[in-house]
């Protein structure tokens, strides 16, 4: 991937060391690869030691948003912010060459490091929730109770900006080792897809409520 | 799930601060999740900063394995090991609640805090490797030429320890505020599923190599 738009990293730490053939820092790559993604992997630092946990997020503009957890105020998410690495994945499929080494998964990720901040005007953070709710479900915002301003209130977001970000990508068939070849293994790529199935109705829906456009529109 | 069996957390960075109500600290879950992903985000520390990176990982009995990266060297895996978070996160569908505010995703996670040592017995490393295939496509590795001496050696594989992990599930129908469940929107739960597509051999597959068992498996 990196190959085709040969941009430079933005910085020493968002370039990518490990198979850098594979990474990009094109902004569109990167862009389209956050906004295909419902769920992130955000870490902090706390006493020393790394905290990974998944977190719904959304990318608006140069921003991408998370839900800001307990985690926000003992951070310092409201003075300077802490340093924070928010991770995409989507698994794309699975590879599997002749020799055990070289299986791996076909993937599209993205790596934001920067330092995250809370949001402070109540505008940006509305939109950030609506940019939540629709990444969960495309066109639910409008159909659902809009926040109240409690709501609003209670909810910490945080935002990262997109400068430090990498994409890397794998895809195509196998790498296998060139002698591998003639081995009587068969080798090639499993595409996998993630599906949505049937609507299952709130056990206490109101009678009479059809499924709305959001849903119908995602399940085809 | 917390409710069913109230283990105590193991240590208080393993406790569960956000929703604790969806935690657990029972084995047997965080096994079940661990296995039943095939990529896990990992988390260090470079420079006071965190760094989260998808990868390859398997459990086999009471550790969880890791593809070690060139970082391994330098975060000191080979001395002391250095910290660690690993984390897995399946995602089962999407909630759709009556308000925007509680909107979420049904998930299984597990998030394992410790120290990530490099694996220095051959053994262990081999093992590691033969749960990595397998966790890609289960049964593979006895299909899949096995690695030489040389690949073993040029493999980093880390590993952490159990002992301070702990799951968090979310499941069940949308928990909307008392007075929204009379409003005409509609709420419920889309499951997710990923799905194997059809096979892709590698366009350089040798004729007449037929489908192996792991895929057949696999793909039913």
């Amino acid at each position: 991937m990196g190959d085709q738009r040969p941009a430079p990293p933005p910085s020493e730490r968002a370039r990518v060391s490990r198979v850098p053939r594979r990474a990009t820092y094109d902004r569109g790559i990167v862009e389209a690869i956050l906004d295909a993604g419902r769920v992130a992997h955000l870490g902090t630092v706390r006493d020393g030691a790394p905290v990974v946990v998944p977190t719904l997020y959304a990318r608006v503009g140069e921003r991408v948003y998370v839900h800001g957890s307990s985690a926000a105020r003992s951070l310092g998410a409201l003075e300077d912010g802490f340093p924070a690495c928010l991770t995409v994945t989507l698994i794309d499929g699975l590879v599997l060459a002749r020799s055990a080494f070289h299986h791996s998964v076909d993937y599209r990720s993205v790596v934001v490091h920067g330092t995250a901040r809370a949001v402070l005007e109540p505008e940006e953070k509305l939109a950030a929730l609506e940019a939540f709710t629709d990444n969960v479900v495309p066109g639910r915002w409008r159909e659902a109770r809009p926040p109240t301003a409690g709501e609003l209130k209670a909810t910490a977001v945080l935002w990262l900006p997109l400068d430090e970000a990498s994409a890397k990508v794998r895809s195509g068939p196998p790498a296998d080792d060139e002698p591998d070849y003639e081995l009587e293994v068969w080798a090639g790529n499993l595409p996998l897809e993630t599906v949505v199935g049937a609507p299952q109705p709130d056990p206490r829906l109101r009678p009479g409520i059809q499924l709305p456009r959001s849903v119908r529109d995602l399940t085809g």
